[in-house]
């Protein structure tokens, strides 16, 4: 009998993959800009974790010809559950193979997103120990947090670009058990953005529609924040050092998150984000906008910028 | 073969019965003060809500001869699991009973905490419709944002009073399939308190030792705010209007949440709340803190209130 | 000789008359979604205060044929003050005339701006006094918190169009002793917008120019809040209620204040604001802004609604 | 004909001079966890701003046998005015002599409060000019913020231990100008304290009762923060760098300031603070609490710590 996956078997994103051609930049405003931590180098990748990431990396920087996203990962369950995924992927004919374990995990399932995207399933982790400094002064935290930078807390999600929006949504709701929290339809079945929850959180994951031709492009990662000062702090910090933000803080309607974004060096979009809601109900049906609803920007009546629409890494040639 | 409950079996916490001698006082402090909206009256009872509570209710106000709980619910995750979790329950020898629908939900099984708290689970529900001027501007949202006194968004947690800590502890962990989270553990034996979570949330239910020899008592119960500051005005309100608060705002370093503590007037406690961390680790090992520990206080060193260990209601005769 | 006035002679705004030919949803608007206090009724006007103005009133609204504002009031540092302020205008042959006490307040002298806005200056007036359940609990605030709708705290500043602002600014500088602040200057020597304090604050009157070919307008008034949380808040509860936001919450550059602007009904821009620097150097050199460095928008980038530029009150015909 | 001082004639706390037998240990201190700058060092002496302050330095840290303040120092608002306040200071009785220029600032008359705390009043200063990485993205800020540690925007008061409240609160009104704003009076004659005010902020300086026998004693200064979210991110910055916190976070009633207490490491109490109330009443009337008002704690109930009564520095012997 095929496995019918479950809410709750994907726990939670583990970590992101970027691309950059500009890596001693690019790394160099992870670290001191946003203010995430190095915690490791494995040829051209260095890795980089928040300090309330209990997992040892959430960020693999790597050197690239382009930018863009390498791959994305998520951690199952459980052991068992990772192989029923495995079930479940197979039964739906997505072809994929085991990869060994890795910097920070151990053996990842890995295959396609319907659009080409590059995705790891795992179970074991090496979860972050804390010595020295970095050992924190609430125990039920895995490091010190250090005031240097934006300082975000940890990981929150991933927006991806993609030209079929509807069989990604289907792909990851159907075949590994996410939750369809919201949607954009146009015109009653032009699907141009959906988003998927494996946690409580209002969403984990997003697509959105691919105006260009492109495949397998990233629209953009986000790290969290406590609260909405923190968010409005990280637009001073990032003007008062120059770097442009595209857009933000502002509210997002979708999620209602508190969003600001802008560019690391290579121009791969970075969110700093706050908030949201938690959806509790096991019978949470999508909440679905259309066109009218959706021109009329976002939370405050703030115009989507346009480039949200039609930039993504790696850029269009 | 007997089922073995695990974590999401119980979606989240769904209401709780609370009883007032002073039942016309506490009907309107919960409304014009905290801001709660009543949604229903059966008998007895009046049945209140926070804006962004997705179903009819969360909080029945009954009146009674003594202060104190009437009982908690708590919504499985589906119809079967609501069955498994009664297969669970008689497996565990633990005496209930079935009740048919009542205001707001479906049937309930009805049985008692180790520490003889009433407990219901039930499946079906009746989600909040907002109508007229209830509408949302938010479609996202269960209802509009009205802004008057307090007003939190959602029900969030439940601290219960037992003499015995970790037998309760064990029964929603073992029986239910809750998470720990975190305990108090003194002299390497002693518990002193358990929080336990259904959701990703640091916490959905926590008991504490009930230093009298009563039972089945009620210690305080939750709503949230989306942010500190939120909390912080919520401290103006009660005090422009003469209410004491008994201690807050202050942060927790157990669930690391923002806190507010204070009566209402029948003598429950009550605590208005912000933050606290999410666990995404499906692995996750609870948190456990010793006497030395405890006694620092709370996250910035605020001791902690000595009502806090000795009142809950009924209170002792 | 001729009387120098200086920086404090003018104590602070006072308060604002505004038009509206909508009388009865203007009233509306400010009483239940902005949260001011209705405080008096005379005649064809009302009037109105937020919970922290320590005067009878700050807001006179007064029903009319068309919107703007009906004249702007400046308390002086005393009555001596008040007398030689009004030997500095007749010094620089500005025509006015004194009016018997009216609502809230002594004698007034009342004379035009350089673009023909009405302006009053007046020492003796009438402090709030709360009786009942409008006593606050802190005795150093003149009015218990209100939680209903915005609730702002108190007045702030007020914004004017004029066609010459070089002759406003110099007009609040040198005859009444404002502190110039910060100005906008394009090109050299093309005035677009002056800022003046009375306070510490970074201002409390501004001009700007008005690109219509109309004077005496009126561009919006604040009213203010303690915390940038709380303009937020005020996002959402104007988006709940169905008001257009027309710009923010974002952040100024100039006045470094936290901003959101709205209309009520009969088209008068309303800010909701928070923060902005306090300025303790008496020897303070006002920072001038070219067209280059405004080209780039608000404080994180936003750009100046195209609105802010050419809409006033009453609009054009 | 006498001078008679006005309020407006200082125009502001200026700095503060700190003595540390500790004096690597302080300095640290306040550069990497507090995160104020070093910006200049003369003999035993290293002085220190927060990024928003506009002169050359606020903290003048100095190496000595014993903690306690060397001397508070205040601006006038012209040189002509700093005339006037000596020959008032001199009308008063009271002992003072002319100092030369010093680091950061021109000539200074000296003298002693009534308690024995050492003053200064200058006019001529150096304001600070910044260089390189150090030029604000705001070009009305003085200094781009630097995201390092706790971070405060700006110097704001400073708060005397004295034997004689009476006598300090009148010598400020009287001789100097100050508004006094708040005072504690026990039993209808017993001053407990007494908060003054050069600017339209509720203080700038404060005096409380010493009950020691001690004189001339420092209770605590105060760097200023834009938000209370500010401050709660200090008290986690203090927590995670195992720095006791001795109260707070916590609203004061008296100045409604949001408040954060703990030492430096020689001894001295320094607070983070937010908010307060301003006052624009040219007629402000002192509020005064009396012993039954002081008796209820802080603005929420908190019960004023004991320290605060008995603690400043030097400590007794």
């Amino acid at each position: 009998m095929t496995y019918h996956p479950q809410f709750g078997d994907i726990a939670h994103l583990g970590h992101i993959e970027l691309l950059t051609p500009q890596f001693d930049s690019s790394l160099t405003f992870f670290t001191s800009i946003v203010g995430l931590h190095e915690c490791g180098r494995v040829g051209e990748s260095v890795f980089l974790r928040a300090w309330g990431d209990y997992e040892r990396f959430t960020l693999q920087l790597t050197r690239a010809a382009t930018s863009g996203m390498g791959h994305m990962a998520f951690r199952a369950r459980s052991s068992a559950v990772l192989l029923q995924l495995v079930e479940s992927l197979k039964a739906a004919g997505v072809a994929g193979e085991w990869r060994n374990e890795s910097f920070g995990h151990g053996p990842a399932y890995c295959f396609s997103s319907p659009d080409g995207h590059q995705v790891e399933i795992y179970y074991e982790t090496e979860k972050f120990r804390a010595v020295g400094d970095q050992v924190p002064g609430y125990k039920n935290m895995p490091q010190r947090y250090r005031p240097l930078g934006i300082a975000p807390k940890r990981l929150d999600h991933l927006n991806l670009l993609a030209q079929d929006v509807k069989a990604c949504r289907l792909f990851f709701h159907e075949v590994l058990g996410m939750r369809i929290t919201e949607q954009i339809v146009f015109d009653g079945d032009q699907e141009m953005g959906a988003w998927l929850a494996a946690t409580n959180k209002s969403y984990d994951l997003a697509f959105t529609k691919d105006r260009s031709s492109a495949h397998g492009r990233f629209h953009h990662m986000t790290y969290m924040m406590d609260s909405r000062e923190d968010v409005l702090r990280a637009a001073d910090i990032l003007t008062e050092a120059g770097v442009a933000i595209e857009t933000g803080p502002h509210k997002h309607s979708i999620g209602q998150t508190f969003f600001l974004y802008f560019y690391e060096p290579s121009g791969n979009r970075i969110e700093i984000g706050s908030g949201g809601y938690l959806i509790f109900d096991p019978d949470w049906q999508p909440v679905i906008w259309n066109r009218e609803e959706r021109s009329r920007g976002q939370a405050w009546g703030l115009a989507t910028v346009s480039t949200f629409h039609t930039y993504g890494t790696p850029p269009e040639e």
